[in-house]
């Protein structure tokens, strides 16, 4: 199979069905040969310590920076569309533990990509941005000591130079390689702003760490491989080196098949009520079998069930009692029914909690960054 | 002819042959319909009173905002490539002008262009800049209490929250049909960075001016239409309305046909040794016959002459002297040699005083800009 075939689009809504490819073509590395050593630095979050983040790039960096006490720096971004839910709250987990292990962490507010991929008008991208996501983020324990948030369209020169410069460096061939046909002026802007996203921190007025780690999920590997190039291409300019990434699955969705955006009983977001996220649940495509007296004989199937899933990486922190949830799915000894409203009144309470926090942290979010102006 | 086809690209060295088709099939207008009505307001510079200004687009807005001394803006650019020579200061003279009547002067410094496009490093920028073109504005008589200067890599944020937005409202099929195929990345860039430069004094932080005037050379106006479109665009979210432009001729170069950059014996520098410069003039092509029989007889043609052009736009501003030199090589009487001596002697004199000046106003131009940070 020729590898200019095998294409990736991070914004299409399919996400990333076949993601092996990604180890098999594009040098992505199994997270599994470095995880270990991670465990040294303290507890693991969920979606590391139950396998959903699976691939890494130069990690090792991320490590060293951890041995040598070095300091180190983490791009997250976020697209102020829609509502936060738990597939973005794996991403925000792993965050929150990465800046607890000392890392400084940039927070990029994706609007320019938000208006000119996904038509948002700005009073939409501010209020979505800062209500719905950012303070959610505050809510699940993200700091604003060693926190810079920044929308992309209201930031500091520098970084805009930095897409000036990235601009004269990449050409319109290897763009189509990596994105495909479909290239417009607003995509193109907005493929050069993430590069200057996850770069930035490494100019001396950003900081300028000698290591970025970005987190993303598995579909987000494009903008990473064009970065790592214009990494190289500045290395002699700016001294850049390319970022560390690691990647994530993506969470299933509650009605089977993936979480997608459009589609509000595929997920649940921290912000719904909570009557209604327990009824998504309740109503939930699970791991069963087509009869009770089946699922007794055979057992469920509890690794393709998004109630599980739920339980994995979000609702339960003790090993053994998931152990226990696994094992008595799979055994038949039970069944869905049960496990829906332990379930539920797990997320109920952790909805209840969240969401307490989340009013304490409304107002927080809009002191800590500086609003566009236009 | 279909219009598609005709085609202008503002970065080919030839430039812009058969500017005709700009009137044609472009709409832009002749100068001489307005320049009457701008003559109640005081003297016209050279370019202006002797014809080389020879299109416009919606000028009437400026002959309005003089009327009711309502106030407008100017935008020019300079691409700091090469040596400032007096076919840039046609357009210095134009601006200065402008300026006396009470315009708010823009001078964008193209620098991104110049990385992008020309491949220059960050020092070589900033020196030809300030030192070769803005140090030569001053000498000419550029005031620095109405000028707004600025390096399009180090400005103000609104400056590149405009980019973006245009990127959004900006498409490939339009680009290419005004750019050509060959769009890279950096040209897109270059193209958008234009735009805000010239709207971008219609935003409130920058003055909102209602009115920004564009004087270009006939070859520019392609990023005229597309800002112009641009413009219409953003007149309900921004306010913006469209620029108005005017478009002079190029002066000839001194070795006959087009003045180029990359052919110094075919322009007069304003930083060269005079000694240099009268001897390039020395040289110079002429509208004069094969013979000084022949001349004598059929008189010389000083409408092909760039020496005659050069003392009508540049050295001579008595009318009624002009029109003697004119006279007298129609008419056989002066020969060339003897014109050159003249020409060549104003030229000196021109250059003594304005070099003069110049090492004056060398230091002020560091004093007027933010430099470039990277």
């Amino acid at each position: 199979m020729p590898i200019v075939e095998f294409r990736i689009d991070p914004w299409s809504s399919e996400g990333l069905r076949d993601y092996e490819k990604l180890f098999t073509y594009f040098g992505v590395r199994p997270f599994n040969e470095v995880v270990h050593q991670l465990e040294s630095f303290g507890p693991l979050p969920l979606p590391i310590r139950r396998g959903a983040v699976v691939g890494h790039r130069d990690f090792e960096k991320v490590l060293d920076a951890l041995k040598n006490n070095s300091g180190f720096a983490l791009l997250t971004g976020l697209m102020p569309s829609g509502k936060m839910h738990l597939g973005h709250k794996m991403v925000i987990d792993q965050v929150i533990y990465y800046q607890s292990l000392g890392a400084e962490v940039f927070l990029a507010i994706a609007d320019v990509e938000a208006y000119g991929v996904r038509k948002l008008s700005r009073e939409e991208v501010i209020n979505l941005a800062l209500n719905e996501y950012v303070a959610n983020y505050l809510a699940l324990g993200l700091e604003t000591k060693k926190l810079h948030m920044y929308f992309q369209s209201s930031y500091r020169k520098e970084y805009y130079r930095l897409i000036q410069l990235f601009a004269k460096k990449v050409t319109m061939a290897e763009l189509v390689a990596i994105y495909g046909e479909d290239l417009e002026p607003a995509k193109i802007m907005a493929v050069l702003t993430q590069a200057a996203d996850i770069l930035h921190p490494e100019l001396p007025h950003f900081g300028g760490f000698k290591t970025v780690l970005v987190p993303v999920g598995l579909d987000q590997d494009p903008h990473l491989r064009l970065t790592r190039d214009i990494a190289d291409r500045f290395s002699d300019e700016l001294g850049f080196t390319r970022p560390a990434s690691t990647y994530h699955k993506f969470l299933s969705g509650l009605t089977g098949g993936k979480m997608s955006s459009s589609k509000p009983e595929s997920f649940i977001a921290l912000t719904d009520p909570i009557s209604e996220s327990v009824s998504k649940l309740m109503k939930a495509f699970t791991g069963g079998r087509a009869t009770a007296e089946e699922q007794r004989r055979l057992g469920g199937e509890p690794d393709k069930c998004p109630v599980y899933e739920l339980n994995q990486l979000h609702l339960v922190q003790e090993d053994e009692k998931l152990k226990k949830i696994y094992e008595d799915c799979k055994s038949g000894t039970m069944l869905c029914g049960e496990c829906k409203l332990a379930t539920a009144e797990r997320l109920r309470k952790f909805l209840e909690k969240h969401q307490e926090k989340l009013a304490e942290n409304k107002e927080k979010a809009r002191t800590l960054v500086e609003l566009p102006d236009f």
